[in-house]
């Protein structure tokens, strides 16, 4: 397992053609605005080292038996989905963004599934190039982004019949080596901070979409690719004089659209090439896997929590009902997402491939609470924040004598408060509800794994609705 | 194990001194206003038979080896947990209504947590008592009530203080034999149908209020004990000519004031006494048993919405955007319920005896979303049925012939679906959001097993703020 | 204007054909299922002579320019519709349920628009012919049920389509006199308590239907008219000894499904015969004013806030923050509805008529809150008011000796609260969140004057979105 | 009245000391981070010479009878009333931000009551001073701040007795010229943009306290006093090339922290002076005014949902019908939301003085879902808008011919929808649900005028529970 310093240093030698805010980023290591979520990634590297994570940071390969990063292992057992929860709301509660590297597992385990699937349908060779493919990723312990998002053009069109036949990416040619692919995937969560991309499709595809349903592997320099960095609220903070202004000092999350311009791709790291009818499963395993993932949110909930408990007391208000019982409530709705994660994960079960899967009911009711309640609990921490978290003037005032001195005296609320602090601290709160941080939290949390009306899909699909209605009428008295 | 006939037989052996309306009952087995009770109890006997059923309904005495019913069991693993919560869906999934037997189940495992602790601390021999005691509970299969709730007359004062020392149950006397007791407990569900009360204390207890600190078992019809039965919403229609009114044909539930005046407890059915300081861990693992208990809750919402889709079928508005939209959230909403169940047994864990008890924080997370979704299920489930649910004219009226065929007549939708049918489907939506059931889905769901500010209080205590704040103050930069 | 003794007398005189649990009911106005119906509607009538109250309770006619009952009254001012609003919060606030003769009031409003507005159109003679019938109503002083809801049938019908050509209301027959009409209106509130019936169409027509446009008066006995009444939760308590378990000792509503057989009309009677392009406005004008007439449940609100504060006095929790809290929460819910009712009257205009009609928008906006949040009062109520108010034994309990000196000792919590009042108190929370009164507070407030659905079809109609829209471009500098 | 353009010309001739990102701003109208704020105060002038908006944007002076800005008149009646929230409103819906004049408006209302009442008692000279700063006010159509909040220090302790006497603004000297004073008002929305500060106090006062009793008011640049202007989340895109990303191309808000270093007041600029008893009058009167006031988020939310609808119209998705129900559910929060600020107006009364204030309770009520509300509205907008809102890459990008094709391309939807015209709409969201509008639409809105807690005090104080009370015993048969 790399350690952070050595994920680092092989990102460095990665020559990836990253744009932002108009111009090529030379060093994407180094680059202030990106460095933070660098560094997000790169704890889920130095933490698989420390003895009291180890438990949940690390999982034994199926394939080599060895010690591997969990993020790179495929889920042997309902023990191991439940670590999964645990571990994402434990890098959540740490980070308090998104630590980014839960894509590549959620496809990582997809494509276990599928690729089994095929190969069972149509004596094709695809788990077993996986699992290859699978090897070397957990060997080299690397971050692979996995990306389904396409652009979708109009929504109303299938992908075979759009005005632009690149609106999904798709197989332009093949040949002996391998195919060429055009397209793009939209909204990639942490794709400039990986080794690979994993490509897998977007939706369900008919016979006419089947050079749509395509899945490969690709190391993230390939030539071809591009990444266009996404702009986030306060993003500029970053370039600022000052630490403070920007929240979190310390870890942000990305998105970026990546552009696929004539790539080639090896068959050894083709997945699945035309098999139309398996794109709708591979879909729907990566939308279950990813909609527990979202127990990380329980986790940027406990940094809000803490925030807000901090500015009550630093306020002075920590001891008024109205605000504990809000905390409380604080607690109430992130615990109960934090319910959902554990409850979809504990009632999982065996695929054919062996892979374990969560309860795909269970794991889209819990992406739905997502979608609800971190704005809660946003607007809560806001409540017990008050309004200096949006009318405090910048740091650059704070260090300038001739208003720094009335910021101080102003802004003083207990003596034993540090002014500093209590702006820090607002700060951070204003980071994860209105900032960078905030983006993750609320908007992501929004649409990630699936806008809400996707998961009223599925719960409307999987529930036993002919089971209910046979109790009601024999308990009422209808004949059957 | 009995059948759900043994079950009825041995009620009927059983003397129990009951009132009803003013009256003494002679045969509670057999009144109208009773028996659907009875029946829902009978039920956990009649399914522990049923093949399909007994993966949940049955378990492996840890004291006996023995095949038992899981409502005498001591759970033994997090399996037997979240078994636990699922055998109650199921239970309310198919009566609709309150079954009883948990607050028995609940009461077992509480006390082989705090026997065995007071004997750590005291040298006691509780702990051998209740297992001998337990044996005999597991053996005959007998129903228990787990009696805890007093009185509690002026809520700003503590046992010994009240002005009638009464309000809560206690020790009145001592002697080689056992102990006398006076008091009550209040909202007792079954307890008219059960073989015996389990009677714990309702509040953590000081040294003044030793005599309070007691928990003993008795049968259900020990000298001394009186039962008023507690009327409900809508029970006079079980005195009607006619079925489709009650909405329910088969099951519900009840609640019961149990006096005790000056009851005599042998020694050996004692397993608490004096010993104040554990009265309030008694406490804290029967309500984290019991709030985990309410996923039967989400059991009763199965048939809700069961019968809602019913509704919206026979009333021809299936298809309408909004009524699926409201389906799905009522599904979603008691699959968020589930979660919370399965989620606290999943991390559950051992107590120093080897019971399993739940995770503490993630039951009273759990119970307080009960107290606030059946409500909202239930205006969804007014909002589909449409009024008539509440001014359908009663059965006599559409058995009369003058006034049937106009109910016929105008209460007809669709061609195919009987206008009876329709009528009895909206009555066991009157009967869950109104009636009988209504008791029980919504203001048991509010207060059983603890009011909701009870599950906010230790939902505070039991957040570790201080972690969550030492990572804000980390992300943010505020030195520690 | 009549007194209330008046209008109880003429109601003796009135033969109406009304049925009930399967019988003819000989005597409506002594009937004690019925009876606490007619209080209401009394009360109406009662209130309008004294002095304190006749600001809101009485106004000047604009025919005759004598004092009338307000609820016989033509809205002439915004001040009118504002008086309205106010009255309706007074009488709920008094009565603690519906008192039903809002209906007559909102049709006979509407039928002065729609009247009006055919003769413009036609040259009929209906708003003349309308004007002498609503002189007639003010000079007796009548309570008129206005009529709207047809059965409906197959919801996926027009009228003139359905398979029972009666599923609407009709016009079968004409000649020199009159016409001969056969349907059915069902939910008639108050319709047993009503000197005439006014009957409108249920939707917007189009000319296949235009034997369903009618509109007309009749006297609520007249020849072929049956009322079969509804019956509601907790109904058959009227009928037992003792009056605390009926919560409400005074006031109640009732539905009822109004049949007619064939029934005749004179010409003067009719308001609307085949004129099938002005149904909908009339019921669009209707539904506007009842949807205001909803400002009444924030009077029953009160009377809900009011049992609860006792409550949470009688059991000591007065103090407590979240009780508090809870209380300030089901106020400020029902001054927001409030709000409603006064904007969409503040805000209302004159018609050609000279009628002055709500604000349309507002009234469905106003109305949309009504079938949201009494029941969200209704659950804090249940919060506050603890379990009891489910599990306490029946009155017939309280007065049995052996049982009542329990009940006395057991349920009593501070000295000076006789435990009696205590049991009153929840009894008419009871009463109000599940019993008779819960049908109008809860089930009518969400369908009545039409369901959720219908209110958001008309929101979407009524907003302005060009506007919007145009604004949102040019603030983001799209070329428009 | 002035016009737009007089008014930008009278702020450059007033040399206010201004503080913003560490640095004084020499030239405040044209800075690039302020000048939006101006264009939003500016519309209220403009719009005042408009036909069109005639009505709401001028009245009749009660000093002079000349046409006046009605942000410089005195409600008259509750014609006026309702005309200040129909204003509010318009305004918000023409800049989609605060535009901070209302401040003022709801300042010389407030003391318009307060001056007379004090004269009143003490036969002092404060209204007639008023009216004459008054007049001046009117004739010159100047902007006023209206300050209230104080820094308030340690929240437990009253002004006099805080660590740092300055914590709240107080009187330190007095001569026969006038008064010196000292301290700061926080979060002063729109204060750069003011001709005149007129300062109140913040809290109720006692006797110890009357050196804090103070209200006056001055020139904006009067001696002593200093600016310093607040940071908002995404301020600095307002400095970068390119309009888009900026969302609101033309209006913003802002708010300063104001400090008071020992500056001079003469007499006839000071309203009240140690009359300890009055300040609690005049912050309830400015705080009912002001919640009022919250009307104009209505006209924000009326940016949001149009911008919302583009951005379905764009995505292609305005037909879904869960996209509609959300848009009707924005709609009517947003309607309830207005109702609130009518009500408040149209049951507003005279106060001694003439003047008409608002509806205290309504006003808390409507204020406190101001504090819900938007946050719903911007949650549903974000689900509306889409993940690309918070993904999209920078202007920059677009305008960089390498990366701008890709954009161009795959952020393509319909074909009649340039890509770029769906960017500004997203950036448009984003603007007023995460950048410098969200400041005002939902930070402001939660804390403006009070937090929350402070209007559900105000709601407890307000309703009257006794008379609630007494009818729940009546009814119930409780013996008064």
């Amino acid at each position: 397992m790399k350690t952070g310093k050595e994920y680092e240093d092989s990102l460095r030698k990665l020559n990836l053609k990253v744009f932002l805010f108009g111009q090529r980023v030379e060093n994407i290591v180094d680059d202030p605005v990106i460095r933070p979520s660098m560094n997000a990634v790169k704890l889920t590297y130095d933490l698989a080292h420390q003895p009291e994570y180890e438990d949940l940071m690390t999982a034994t390969s199926h394939i080599t038996g060895k010690k591997i990063n969990r993020f790179t292992h495929i889920h042997q057992n309902t023990t191991d989905l439940v670590k999964k929860s645990k571990m994402g709301r434990l890098l959540g509660s740490l980070t308090g963004c998104c630590f980014q590297r839960c894509v590549g597992m959620d496809a990582i385990n997809a494509l276990s599934i599928t690729t089994f699937n095929i190969d069972e349908k149509y004596q094709t060779g695809y788990y077993k190039r996986f699992l290859q493919y699978l090897e070397y990723v957990q060997e080299q312990d690397l971050v692979c982004d996995g990306a389904m998002t396409d652009p979708k053009g109009d929504r109303s069109l299938p992908p075979s019949r759009q005005p632009d036949p690149d609106a999904f990416l798709h197989v332009i040619a093949e040949n002996d080596d391998g195919i060429v692919v055009r397209g793009a995937k939209a909204h990639q969560t942490g794709a400039v901070n990986s080794h690979e991309i994993i490509v897998m499709p977007t939706i369900a595809m008919r016979e006419d979409d089947k050079d749509y349903a395509v899945s490969f592997a690709l190391p993230a320099d390939a030539e071809g690719i591009s990444y266009i960095y996404g702009r986030q609220s306060c993003d500029m903070r970053k370039l600022e004089d000052g630490m403070i202004d920007r929240g979190n000092q310390h870890y942000g999350g990305h998105e970026a659209l990546v552009v696929f311009d004539d790539v080639f791709v090896p068959w050894d790291r083709v997945f699945m090439c035309r098999e139309h009818e398996f794109a709708g499963e591979l879909v729907e395993h990566f939308a279950s896997y990813h909609r527990q993932s979202y127990a990380c949110k329980a986790g940027v909930g406990d940094v809000l929590i803490g925030a807000t408990q901090l500015a009550a007391d630093y306020n002075g208000a920590e001891k008024a009902s109205h605000v504990k019982d809000k905390i409380i409530e604080m607690n109430h709705l992130n615990e109960t997402l934090f319910c959902g994660s554990l409850a979809c994960a504990g009632e999982g079960g065996a695929k054919p491939s062996g892979t374990y899967c969560v309860n795909a009911l269970l794991a889209n009711v819990s992406k739905q609470n997502v979608t609800r309640f971190p704005y809660e609990i946003a607007r809560l921490a806001q409540d017990i924040a008050g309004g200096l978290m949006v009318t405090c003037p910048s740091e650059q005032d704070l260090r300038n004598p001739d208003t720094g001195k009335w910021m101080e005296k102003y802004y003083k609320t207990k003596t034993d408060v540090p002014t500093e602090n209590r702006i820090r601290i607002l700060r951070l709160i204003e980071n994860l509800t209105l900032g960078t941080a905030a983006v993750g939290y609320l908007t992501e949390s929004m649409h990630g794994a699936g806008s809400p009306q996707a998961q009223r899909i599925m719960i409307s699909r999987l529930v036993n609705m002919e089971a209910k209605k046979n109790v009601a009428k024999k308990l009422c008295g209808i004949d059957q």
